[in-house]
């Protein structure tokens, strides 16, 4: 997994900025950076109760090192969580300097290789994937995981760039989801549509410009709902490839959602339908 | 509206920390907070497209003072957005420096005074109210209150203490919704909780250990939800005052989700039966 940018919108050393500007800029940009991004090499980092233990007992999970304060090997030793890899017992500080200033660890810091990702091939032909458009935020994509996670979604498919790193930030919102809930990487988002739609997928984009209300579709398995960036939406290729573009029917005075709270809903909908 | 902290959670200072982690925690402590906290004078912050906008067009707002860059004036003018106060014309940098790095003001920033705050007496005894109970993350209550408006709530309400301002990231998240959403302050969740149902409202709390269905539930208006804590959920006091405490069904792996997607889900389904 490459580094990569998560934002294309920062402002550093735009002209007219005082030097005292950018280097805050930078000090914020570089401490926000250190939670989210992998390591060159490719680990995953993991913070916080629910993220780490959840990491700990996935079989599947090829864990490096793990860092436990004495509260929190103790906790891990009462409820029974077993780590394949005996903790380093460290002060609360020693995990601090290894995150971003006021993040929340709970004396669990984890270093792992991200899961394998399956090929779209491999999906199973009877559940519903969430496939994200270009979704940068985070904390959106953890929320996301945790819906699909709650929801028994088999799969969240996204595109390799211009999308958020499963570690960090985003593992610690997904509060476990990350063991459950697969991601497959493509490069191309068109191509992974088309693929899904030959295996049998119908596919519905999501969009509040969307004609249909998704409540009112004749919803099937396998089912793929496709979610767009925050602000842009869907880009018009993903829309073009779209078996359907639909919206959710919101009665309010503000016509879009967050684009978590949109897959949560969407989630519901087709749960109690198909 | 008076200032408060935003985290109970911080580490600044904590023993054994090095002076240069304690500084380095302290300047992105003080970054995050100016982004956040409202002024000692009180005075709401806002910035980006939609929220100054929203802003702007909401005759109950009082604008103390907009800021715009050439580019936002011109396409304030374009689409026709009239602002009770003449923009003072600035470089996008005299907005930057106002601001948190990193956060995207889209060449906007207005401060107003904030909203008056209606009494429980003066709700509507037809509609649905959220009701937070120390839900403190900033992101989560405007991504909350984007939903209220979506669906067309009546009013948030929330406690004086342990919340989060209508200011910054909060306004930005919300994407115009402050307008749409009155918020109710009350000193003491219990006594509003018991004054709503003094005024006819069905109390319903919503907790992962609930243990009716909210979908299964006999709901009628006027409804109050009420939304715990992110980790911590409802506390006691506020569970026994509720008619009842309630789950949404969730067949997946993971029994909770982000309180916002939750407040979504509840939302979505008492409009859609009652």
């Amino acid at each position: 997994m490459a580094t990569r940018s998560h934002s294309g919108r920062s402002r550093r050393g735009k002209p007219g900025a005082t030097r005292q500007q950018i280097e805050r800029s930078q000090r914020f940009e570089r401490a926000r950076r250190d939670s989210l991004r992998p390591e060159p090499d490719g680990r995953a980092v993991m913070y916080g109760w629910h993220t780490v233990t959840a990491a700990l007992q996935n079989p599947a999970r090829r864990i490096r090192m793990l860092l436990a304060t004495r509260n929190a090997a103790r906790r891990l030793n009462e409820e029974g969580v077993v780590s394949p890899v005996a903790p380093h017992i460290v002060q609360p500080t020693a995990i601090d300097e290894r995150l971003a200033p006021d993040v929340v660890h709970q004396g669990l810091y984890l270093e792992t290789d991200p899961l394998p990702s399956p090929a779209i091939e491999d999906l199973s032909a009877h559940g519903v994937v969430l496939v994200l458009d270009q979704i940068t935020d985070p904390h959106n994509v953890g929320a996301i995981f945790r819906s699909a996670a709650a929801f028994g979604a088999s799969a969240i498919v996204t595109t390799r760039r211009h999308s958020s790193d499963a570690t960090g930030a985003l593992a610690k919102v997904a509060c476990g989801a990350l063991e459950y809930v697969p991601l497959v990487n493509v490069q191309n988002l068109a191509r992974a549509l088309a693929a899904l739609k030959q295996k049998g997928f119908l596919v519905i984009g999501l969009d509040s410009s969307g004609e249909a209300d998704l409540a009112s579709l004749p919803l099937r398995r396998p089912l793929a709902l496709v979610l767009g960036a925050e602000g842009r939406g869907l880009r018009q290729l993903t829309k073009e490839t779209c078996d359907y573009v639909a919206c959710i029917h919101l009665p309010g005075e503000i016509r879009s959602l967050n684009v978590s709270n949109a897959a949560a809903l969407a989630l519901f909908i087709v749960n109690r339908s198909a």
